[in-house]
């Protein structure tokens, strides 16, 4: 196995860690003590490991918040020491129940409190994440779904920007993703998943089951558009970052993102992974509805190109927008904090609670 | 005149522009279109310009609180162009002018809308940016006090901190700081500045006026240890990275801050300013009430080093605590996501809303 320099890797992926919650302080410290790739899982669990000692102290002095906040990072800590670690199972296994565990013991006390719903789906449940705005319902509400290597705790901090807007949140681990990643494989389709998905979220007190879009980040935003093609009941659709066909993508997928992929579709060797990323394309699935789809994509994106948005975008035909960031990297987490309001601003005008632009 | 190397100023300021609320990204971009000192003021306008057009297009498209957010980080960016240009007049005040602006226009739009209140003292006004919590009054209120080179706008982050745990909040640019250096100077003494505060604060609907603490960073924790001493109406104070005396941190200075210190304090020259430093200092202050004071310190801060903190916490006798952050640099920047919240669950008990730890 090539595995990357950890430093290197660390400095690559700085504005995804820092964008969604891991303070800059802590990434130096664990950056500072990376020997080789192996050792990275251990250097992110001592860091979130020392943030649920700071909880532990706050909780004991009566400071719920501040402990919730802490056991967010501690959670974020331990997802990002896990999430490309499909090498060492033990590993994974451990960092991602630690994750779990400060998250859904942080949630309840969080702004915008969370409750976990599980939903029903073939035969199992995936984990989600529900969250309210402040003010009455009914709601809009956003599925947001995680990438390959992402994981609901990763996304808390991108859905308050919906909640700040008024819109409710579900956040789900899809099959292959965070905590279901165990017990399901990586899908080519999420059709399914989106509609068992829907059935949980429009059962929920508040939410107006006539004013659901989807969103998806790098994968996710494939899925966003399988879903969005052909699952009744969602309104709209965002590809923020996503692809088009995972085999095209391919020969500029880093070697822990072939990897990943190879083990959370269960494949036993690249060629087989290879095999698998050609079932993951839109092509060969026009959507099955008239549905407005919005793609958002960096020019500097390395692993997905700008093919991928453009055939992307095309897929949806006349009802599809197309917003190019020259600056933006994978995923524009680089430019999260200008265009993650983009993002939910598109959706909101088209759920009908923005007044429309003249 | 000695200027520094622009590169080195950001890169050793990155952790106070940061947990202040500027974009990373942004930063990277600053920074790489720096040439030398006298080029800083214009690469942070040219960004923050780039932010208001941003604002301007959500504005058109309906979209308020992002327009209101991308004018906050504009705020910032002509904020931290201008903070140390007392050189270049005419930058500092087109650089005050644009932040001020930016920032009475985002205000209102902002989660925990803002509201300008001007606290009439010494025969002129000075700006106060008032923020509620959610839920209902009486509140607990917190004045926030900028330090040298700070003001109103950089605090904004901060006083969310207080605002998330049901305190309102005042931030005040107090003489010679902000909007109010062009026409006041930096005092010695900020007895009688608080008690113009408090003045205006308790009459605000609302605020509780028997639970009122005051909390400053930097040279604003110097500030808040005068006035808890000796203002009435104050609970409690909290000093974040402050200093006891002037004069012993001279040396330690670098040549900006001396520079920014020599000009707001109305001195001709260096010795003037070092006359003016040791008139900012408690020694001879002894506190005239029974009051709670917290000392929070890095022992990693370059320009008040830990006497400066040990004074402090002396000066208070036996109701001063002192928390110490080895790896905390000054005011904290780099651990503001846990040290801020240290400071306001502190003062929250100590007010009364927080049950008190056993």
């Amino acid at each position: 196995m090539t595995f990357p320099d950890p430093v290197a890797q660390a400095r690559h992926l700085t504005q995804r860690f820092v964008s969604n919650g891991v303070p800059l302080d802590d990434l130096h410290t664990i950056t500072g003590s990376l020997d080789d790739w192996p050792s990275w899982y251990a250097a992110w669990e001592r860091m979130g490991d020392t943030q649920l000692a700071h909880a532990a102290d706050a909780e004991r002095a009566g400071a719920t918040l501040t402990a919730a906040e802490l056991r967010l990072i501690a959670a974020l800590e331990f997802h990002f020491g896990k999430f490309l670690f499909v090498h060492d199972q033990g590993a994974l296994r451990a960092g991602t129940a630690k994750s779990a565990l400060a998250y859904r013991q942080a949630l309840p006390h969080l702004p915008w409190p969370g409750r976990i719903v599980d939903v029903p789906h073939a035969g199992g449940t995936l984990p989600g994440v529900f969250r309210a705005p402040h003010g009455p319902g009914p709601w809009p509400a956003i599925v947001l779904v995680p990438g390959l290597d992402a994981a609901k705790e990763e996304l808390h901090l991108f859905s308050e920007v919906f909640l700040r807007r008024g819109m409710a949140t579900f956040v789900v681990d899809g099959p292959g993703q965070g905590e279901s990643e165990f017990d399901s494989r990586l899908p080519s389709a999420w059709e399914d998943v989106a509609a068992s998905v829907l059935a949980t979220l429009t059962g929920i007190a508040g939410v107006d089951p006539g004013r659901i879009a989807i969103v998806g980040v790098s994968l996710g935003g494939y899925y966003a558009a399988r879903a969005a093609a052909s699952t009744p009941g969602l309104r709209a659709g965002v590809s923020l970052g996503g692809c088009y066909s995972m085999a095209q993508a391919w020969p500029s997928l880093a070697f822990l993102s072939r990897q990943a992929f190879q083990v959370r579709t269960g494949a036993a060797d690249e060629p087989a992974a290879l095999a698998n990323a050609e079932e993951f394309s839109l092509a060969g699935h026009p959507p099955e509805r008239d549905i407005p789809f919005l793609v958002v994509h960096g020019e500097r994106d390395r692993l997905f190109d700008l093919t991928q948005a453009r055939r992307l975008t095309e897929h949806f035909g006349d009802r599809a927008r197309l917003v190019l960031e020259p600056e933006g990297n994978h995923v524009l987490h680089n430019l999260g904090y200008r265009v993650r309001p983009l993002v939910a601003d598109w959706v909101l005008r088209l759920l009908g609670a923005l007044p429309v632009a003249a």
